[in-house]
């Protein structure tokens, strides 16, 4: 190779020098997903460029950046390959193993966020066990070692069981709702046989989702975003409307309080994430309980690309990176984010013609892309709309979404 | 190098095909600087990526690119290495020469903008001929042959002359104001003999410059964006304000009318900038000139960026792939881009930190950086800032753009 004939990077594996200007800060991505891929877009903005660790040259983020380690984030000398030079090491997903990072930041790595903070987001467990220390609404709940334990807490629950695995579940998968104390039992016993840690929680009735995102930096500062509503089809995010509809001004305020600090008291740095239930109490009024910690940009969080002064992606490399936070406020009355979620069979018509068409209708369609191929249900990009009334906002964005992957106005 | 290794283009020096994802078109982007990376930018969140054709491997784009083939652009091999396999080329200058646009359509490659638009964008006289045609407001102009030209036209103007190579200019090089007949004779005698082909225009009295900005597909279809005030320190763009301020609606329309017109009638594809000037006429109302043309993305709509539903460069890409174009709404009361222009010397304080004071100080400033070295008076970035208080904008976003450069608040 010579450089007269192609760009890129070294041979050596330590990722690709050129990617970065002089004196300015090279963060490591490890993950090379859609998340990796847009902290790389708000990268290069900042005058920057991202180092990733990627398992495939050809993954959603690694197909647009410029210094893409290949290797395996389990692997810690592949860590380290990424890492060198690095000034802060960062995530795409919670799946870097804890004594990786405990070994890394004895080596002099700056972790952002650190594995006390990140196992939060990590072991759903020692999460709720954290928040019911803090003070913070989580619903009742018990660490599942044995049958015993199951079917004592489904008594005290009145039967109304959620089973989670501790660790490793996402968009739906690793969640259990057994109907009766034979399924419980079935259930608990194949799981713990096939080595799954679990813990169960009491099923809330819950009337909607919400989202509450805040970012913090190393030095302390917090920044929220207005709490979102997040719309979940089939276990998976399918819209965040922001912000969420009648919300009182107190619910919001109090929501992105908490937020706040859990973000402060767990020690998160980067953007912070928390998924939360609202239910009604007894009176009737909505109330609300922490459901999920994720501790990098969230799903729930894309439309502050388009409907926010900073970016859940600027926002992040900031605060990694310990720059003051960006202002949070919103470009508009209302930012609907719809996913594109790939439909069981591809439509003939190609995607870029798909594009177009949703473009003709919709002038002010924001379309992202991850640049994924298709397998049914799979996340494959989203589309913002912003503006002041929020029917008009949501239902184009529905539209929009639908449209790129059935190819029909629904 | 194997995959495991690191990531990157293989070595045939005809781009990285894991840069793209299947089925998704490829811009070939013939250029490497700010303009080029920000394009970058924008396919990135079309699930795009571009493939550069770049001068250096660590230039402005190509830093941050996947898809880079080194090469230099007045040799048609290099365009056609970096041609292979692309949908479309576009630019981010426009000195390709024309001959080889030519030759490359002759091959089937779909060029946008075609070369009989570009030429306007590449000959000062050309345009003016052209745009008096038109109909389109130009000053007075001649062709500059030889010294008797220059001193008829002098005297036609009452000695107002500006005199300007045809080609190549930019940022006030290639443009004279000769003081009496002496000066212009020994200017045009000694410009004439190093090969420099000449015009000369009426020197406008402006009371400021303007720039209407609009895109256009090959299909015909145009959007153009609010005309914008462009503030010019030593011959370089330092500012703009969005919309331009004091500008009555009609003039507004109008100005964006004829840039629709001129991008029509001259068959502009992708972003077209009308540099223009405004004068007073004999009874004192404003009235405009066209000054220059610029067939790309252009310096005085980087405030699209923040400022709009669609930015220039999201804008640029979707013309050339001749697909619908997007919404020119404007987000707030008003955008002002500040240039960030290297000082005479570079501060001690790191750029790192000195983005990291301005952030502290303004929340909402929005900073974009280009990955390029401290040369003084280079353009290194720019900062954008959205508000409804024009004063309070312009101020913010001028104190930012300074303190990057000298590390101190004026």
């Amino acid at each position: 190779m010579t450089l007269n004939e192609t760009n890129t990077s070294p041979d050596n594996g330590d990722g690709n020098p050129s990617a970065h200007a002089p004196g300015m800060p090279v963060v490591a991505v490890i993950g090379d997903g859609q998340l990796a891929r847009m902290m790389h877009t708000e990268a290069i903005e900042l005058g920057q460029s991202v180092r990733l660790l990627a398992g495939a040259a050809d993954a959603s983020a690694a197909q647009v950046a410029a210094d893409v380690v290949i290797g395996d984030y389990t692997n810690i000398d592949d860590l380290r390959r990424a890492l060198k030079g690095a000034d802060v090491m960062t995530f795409d997903h919670e799946h870097v193993p804890t004594e990786h990072l405990r070994q890394l930041i004895s080596e002099g790595v700056n972790v952002q966020p650190g594995p006390d903070a990140l196992v939060n987001a990590q072991d759903k467990l020692v999460m709720r066990k954290r928040l019911r220390e803090l003070g913070a609404p989580v619903p009742p709940f018990a660490a599942i070692d044995n049958v015993e334990d199951a079917l004592a807490f489904s008594e005290a629950v009145d039967g109304q069981v959620c089973l989670k695995a501790r660790r490793g579940g996402y968009d739906g998968h690793g969640v259990w709702f057994p109907e009766g104390r034979d399924e419980l039992e079935e259930l608990v016993v194949k799981l713990l046989d096939a080595g799954t840690a679990l813990m169960a929680e009491k099923k809330v009735a819950l009337t909607r989702e919400l989202s509450a995102m805040v970012a913090r930096t190393p030095s302390g500062e917090t920044a929220a975003w207005p709490v979102v509503e997040s719309v979940q089809r089939g276990g998976v995010c399918a819209e965040a409307v922001a912000p969420a509809p009648e919300l009182s001004p107190q619910l919001q305020d109090s929501t992105r309080g908490l937020a706040e600090r859990i973000a402060t008291e767990l020690g998160v740095t980067g953007v912070l994430a928390v998924e939360l239930f609202e239910t009604r109490d007894a009176n009737g009024q909505p109330e609300i309980f922490v459901n999920e910690l994720a501790m990098r940009p969230h799903n729930t969080g894309h439309w502050t690309q388009d409907g926010c002064v900073t970016s859940q992606f600027e926002q992040h490399l900031r605060a990694v990176l310990d720059y003051p936070l960006g202002s949070t406020d919103t470009l508009a009355g209302y930012t609907v984010m719809a996913n594109v979620l790939a439909a069981d069979v591809d439509p003939e018509q190609p995607m870029a013609r798909r594009m177009a068409e949703v473009w003709r209708r919709y002038p002010n369609a924001k379309i992202h892309l991850y640049g994924k191929g298709f397998r049914p249900g799979r996340k494959i990009g989203h589309v913002n709309m912003v503006g002041e009334d929020l029917a008009t906002v949501r239902a184009e964005a529905r539209a929009a979404a639908n449209y790129l992957v059935n190819a029909t106005w629904s």
